[in-house]
């Protein structure tokens, strides 16, 4: 029983005040020695007993196992190792630690609950699953600023998904190539445009100069519209080139903007959102070398309230039936979890956002696994792929979600929707 | 034939002006095919045919398939997908990217050759290799401010490795207790501590009143002994908070920092170096979650040149005879990486910081494998194991290094070496 094949797990709560940490777990060893390793090096201990861990310090700062669920037992390890062992056991381990071990700090946080245990000669296998922490380490944390209702009311949409797209090719068009297909799919009706993650501040396409093309057109839109449409601008960079760039299209009138997490990092993030006034859209590139091993790394819930708690608003989540690798109930568990609050004070709630291989066929089940429209949608062939052009495909994936949440079959809310119909024989 | 069973390759040239990434890939698609999605998807392509890619944005934008040699096949893919194949062909893959695509920018440089490409379908198996980046990349980043050389005048150690040790326990100490320990060691005569990974800012022991206990413990011991040890604080947190305890440090005389890499990121760990007056001592904490499954994620080699470039001083490498799952081959490979040049005008090379388990017994082949002593070599229980005590521990260690670098065997060396002698009894 792998992480991607267990059944669902009750959240974990931190209501005593501590950390909490699920972890599946494949051990050659004892699984109580290796889960007390686990503890140990995670906290107070180490290889060998040391002079200085008293039962008083030990009892202050140690680790706790809450609970070690065994599941069953293969022959042969996940992942390679110096421990060579007969059979192989897999558990479920939950982990708590006092707050005071590292006060209200993501990167301290993350440094504990996915620290050096990976490598553990013990651990033939080890995933986090999930991740609680007390209502004061949240409260000590920005969270998103924005979160869903901000985004709304930036975006202008105040029911149903945001209809959104990605600038495409992702690099190598200059600023005014940009703007000018951003002016297109603006005209086509389209709430929400985000630059690749590939698109950054290149001589070729500096960042100031396709920031001020694209709000140009943006502004343009609007102005015609009576609507402006978000752009999430790529500031991947250092936090000074960050902030700077966040200056650059708050000043412009633009409504959002986006960095890579991974290359960021938590310190990346967080510096920005203590200086940010708009949504922090979040892409998850690299997702995969965290994640692609079911035995190795990270499930989504934890990753993504790292982020969350850091301040992002928007968190890619793949989409159904998509382009990748991820099969959809890891796509459903990923948004779900964004949408689930962290805490009861702090819900820190933000809007997962669908992307890769998307159409209005993904309306009906992306809705009925969720039970709600509080997220971006993001097609690209898609919409630009409508014989009737951008405007008609803007208006088929709308029609999908209305037909998605009036639970209705698309082929029969297409009879009164010409454009849906249209849709229906490209998708 | 995976990547830990690859022979030696020669190092990746980017004299072209261009990135260029090596990957092991395995592909259950026609490997060329996957090759050009991979390329495609991490520049100027996507997953269907876009209008405004056009021949000459390609050749300008376009990352390249430098090479793609075959290697063996496989029934079994590596990592579980959608793509599902009769055979699964491995192969090495370099590919080159235009600097113009992204510009010096390291954040943006992760984004590109680790970002959306792990997930790919096409993809059963994908790690990074190698990395390397042209002359104007490199010279855009600041690099290590100390590197080997800075090291050794700060810690005053002109020849030989720097013998060192961690605070254990990792937490629990309170302030005075931790500069106790420090005392202890200092009076043995130690060349460099370190906080453990898990000591951050915690309510029981605040950074500043660690940081000014332990400093007054430096400052007496240097006075008694003509010369100053190195303590690297444990500084991970925010970039705010990074910059205040470094000034911290740096009030109290102190010569090093210490920040978790996986927990800060890139841009963390940039805001830091463009701030600090210090060595920065780069934890790899996490590490396993990056590689600990053969077929994903990264190589040393390549996540190492980015940390460097970005500032990292000192780099952890495991030790050979590690308590983790780290073969020994890997740990070598990695400190190479670490002292091997980035570039012939920016060397950029850091120190390696050997530990887990590590006694003198690693001294000769340590020293054997690198064919120098440019490392720190950090021992708990080889030290503190001692029966003589600390200043015999750290006496041994040396020892150990003065008969490796001889070439003299430790059990000869020993006879004229009481406090190796004794320590070859227990190591």
């Amino acid at each position: 029983m792998t992480p991607s094949t267990l059944p669902d797990l009750p959240p974990l709560s931190a209501a005593d005040g501590r950390v909490h940490a699920r972890y599946w777990l494949e051990t050659g060893d004892d699984p109580q020695r290796a889960a007390e390793v686990i503890a140990g090096e995670q906290s107070s201990g180490t290889f060998t007993a040391v002079p200085g861990e008293t039962p008083a310090l030990k009892a202050r700062s140690g680790a706790v196992v809450e609970q070690l669920q065994l599941l069953d037992v293969v022959s042969q390890p996940s992942l390679p190792g110096i421990l060579v062992a007969p059979r192989y056991q897999r558990c479920l381990l939950e982990l708590s630690w006092p707050l005071a071990n590292f006060g209200p700090s993501l990167p301290n946080l993350m440094a504990t609950v996915a620290g050096n245990l990976f490598e553990l000669r013990q651990v033939s296998g080890l995933r986090l699953l999930d991740l609680a922490v007390p209502t004061a380490f949240a409260a000590a944390c920005p969270g998103p600023a924005f979160g869903i209702a901000g985004t709304r009311r930036l975006a202008g949409v105040a029911t149903g998904p945001l209809i959104g797209t990605i600038i495409k090719p992702s690099v190598g068009l200059s600023p005014q190539e940009t703007a000018d297909t951003v002016r297109q799919l603006l005209a086509g009706g389209i709430d929400f445009i985000k630059d690749d993650e590939l698109q950054a501040d290149g001589p070729h396409c500096p960042f100031d100069q396709r920031a001020a093309a694209v709000m140009q057109a943006v502004h343009a839109a609007a102005q015609a519209q009576g609507k402006q449409a978000m752009v999430a601008f790529n500031i991947t960079g250092e936090v000074d080139e960050m902030r700077r760039r966040h200056d650059q299209v708050l000043a412009l009138g633009g409504t959002c903007v986006m960095v890579s997490l991974n290359s960021v990092g938590l310190a990346g993030l967080l510096a920005l959102r203590r200086h940010s006034q708009l949504p922090i859209h979040a892409h998850r590139c690299g997702w995969g070398y965290l994640s692609r091993h079911p035995a190795l790394g990270w499930d989504y819930a934890p990753w993504q309230a790292l982020w969350r708690l850091a301040g992002a608003d928007h968190l890619h989540v793949n989409g159904l039936a998509n382009k990748f690798s991820e099969a959809d109930d890891s796509v459903i568990a990923a948004a779900r979890a964004v949408l689930r609050p962290l805490d009861a004070a702090h819900p820190m709630v933000a809007m997962p956002v669908f992307s890769s291989g998307q159409t209005g066929l993904q309306a009906a089940p992306t809705h009925a696994a969720l039970g709600c429209t509080d997220l971006i949608h993001a097609a690209g062939g898609g919409i630009l792929g409508h014989p009737g052009g951008i405007a008609a495909g803007v208006s088929a994936m709308r029609e999908a979600w209305v037909a998605a949440e009036a639970g209705v079959p698309l082929a029969d809310h297409a009879r009164q929707h010409p454009a849906l119909a249209q849709a229906l024989q490209t998708w």
